[in-house]
């Protein structure tokens, strides 16, 4: 097995990439293959002493950034880390890919480049919240806004299977994002996939509220990527309010400062519940190969996780299970 | 002026509707009108030696639960306490409505029985929503989902001279959710919306991802009404997470007790910026006359403060100058 992961994304590159890689390599059997130039690359892995075989370099000059236009960047430079990482999945050197780059270029750089899996209508985004209980898939959380209601069927049913087969969750409660609970309540988009999904199979729990998403009700959240994007950053904005907020109040005083070394322990629990970089990175879950978003910010042990989370999106085969439960919707 | 309030809607009626009104009629020039049973009414006036003449009390002897079917429920209970107190504004015997009862029932009541203000093409149940600098109105927040561009072109005017009149904010910045700032960014509607509302008049800034909204870089936050449930139902849900996360760290052991001692003016500041029953209620904006839907759990201060803002929205004279500036639509 071999994994590309992409040198240049993410606002800590190349050298969160060099680290997380090193970390991992002592823990996955994949090779990892770093795109970007190769030169630094090279001087970096020396730097840190690495003189493993488990880390392979491509080189690749350009740089898609988050300024570039998603899909035009990815036609105008080709020979990015990104786009130079996305052929070698395309031409089958490598199995699985890791970035942290732009969401817009991974998504319209995999959709060109990697393509759709058999059966599937639209590829989505999936990314994990944290909850009481653990965490919950969102899909999709931004890869199509204009949504059709098979495509909500086939993100119920791509979810379901990840959840199963790489988190080891025996039956996952499947729900749809919805502005109540009751079967009526939605969209027409919500009102119409709700009977589909509830037919399909899956273990579909009926319509969730967003509020109760942080309460650990269901393993997998189905929405358009529109209002699973405004779900999944309303969460991220106010974690960081709430965050600043503790901040602010435990830095006030000398005794607000004694009052946080009493909770050091605490804080720091909260603190881990409460960072996404633990749960992993984003999955695009319905293409022909298992891509990873990692998040942009993402250090070392954020792309550690991420890469560990690929290999295992590869050994569980769920990219050929997916193709063969997919709802059909005649080959476009 | 008069206000009616609506005696049993919400999880303290009547009690706190009869505290919220004692404690408001020292501060507000209106009339109160308290729908609902007269006899208990009566009794609980008497009780806490009430003997104004600033409350009233409006007989209705049936009750609107949130287990009710709305549209339903404002026609097969002409004598509940949401529907007597609607009928006295439409037979112009009041000049605004105050509810913490079931959202939907007062959503269909209001459009029944008050209407839609002169060139309305669609009321928004606008929502508050505490930000780092303050507050931020959110429309629409669920009185619509099949909403078209139009309309969140008209909420866009509407919510700016709310909150310009109502709450002495001098130029409101006006921004609309979307899934990226850029002005290509988001679903269809979005697209089709912004250069609508940019060329209004309004004090536009464009497009503002939900993550933002938490941050205070707009005073109006423009969206349909199905994303909108879904932002501030993600926020209330995590903010609830957040407290019992809180609770938890605090109430562990003697130490982290202590703790909670040592910051306990920060943590109840704290709790104050996040208890939206500070802010008031969520006001329809789009009626012929002003109605504010409380929340449910409201106590007597959520409806004293209800009652003083929904005052404000008759001074304001905000419905008159809202059907002034609203862009037309040829009405239907």
């Amino acid at each position: 097995m071999k994994i590309v992961l992409d040198g240049y994304g993410g606002d800590n590159s190349p050298y969160a990439m060099i680290d997380g890689a090193i970390l991992a390599s002592n823990k996955i059997e994949s090779k990892i293959i770093i795109t970007g130039n190769e030169d630094e690359l090279k001087r970096e892995l020396k730097k840190r002493n690495y003189n493993g075989d488990k880390i392979e370099i491509a080189d690749a000059k350009e740089v898609i950034t988050n300024y570039d236009k998603p899909t035009k960047a990815v036609v105008e430079k080709p020979n990015s880390s990104l786009v130079v990482g996305l052929k070698l999945i395309k031409d089958e050197q490598a199995d699985a890919f890791v970035s942290c780059g732009s969401t817009g270029a991974i998504l319209a750089g995999s959709i060109r480049f990697v393509g759709r899996a058999k059966g599937v209508n639209r590829p989505a985004l999936a990314t994990f919240v944290p909850t009481k209980t653990g965490v919950c898939l969102v899909l999709d959380v931004g890869a199509t806004t204009a949504t059709k209601p098979l495509n909500l069927l086939q993100y119920a049913q791509m979810g379901e299977i990840y959840i199963k087969k790489c988190y080891n969750i025996e039956n996952p409660r499947v729900a749809l994002l919805s502005n109540g609970t009751e079967e009526t309540k939605g969209s027409d988009l919500v009102k119409e996939a709700y009977p589909q999904i509830k037919d399909s199979g899956v273990n579909f729990i009926g319509n969730i509220e967003a509020r109760q998403v942080p309460f650990g009700v269901a393993d997998v959240v189905v929405c358009d990527g529109f209002s699973g994007n405004v779900m999944i950053k309303a969460m991220e904005g106010f974690g960081v309010l709430f965050k600043d907020a503790l901040k602010e109040m435990f830095y006030k005083s000398a005794l607000t400062k004694i009052s946080a070394l009493l909770v050091k322990k605490e804080l720091d629990g909260l603190k881990k519940t409460f960072d996404y970089s633990e749960y992993g990175g984003a999955p695009l879950l319905g293409l022909k190969k298992p891509i990873i978003k990692a998040h942009g910010s993402s250090n070392a042990k954020s792309v550690y996780h991420a890469l560990i989370q690929a290999e295992n999106f590869i050994k569980t085969r769920v990219i050929e299970e997916m193709s063969n439960i997919l709802s059909d919707f005649g080959e476009e």
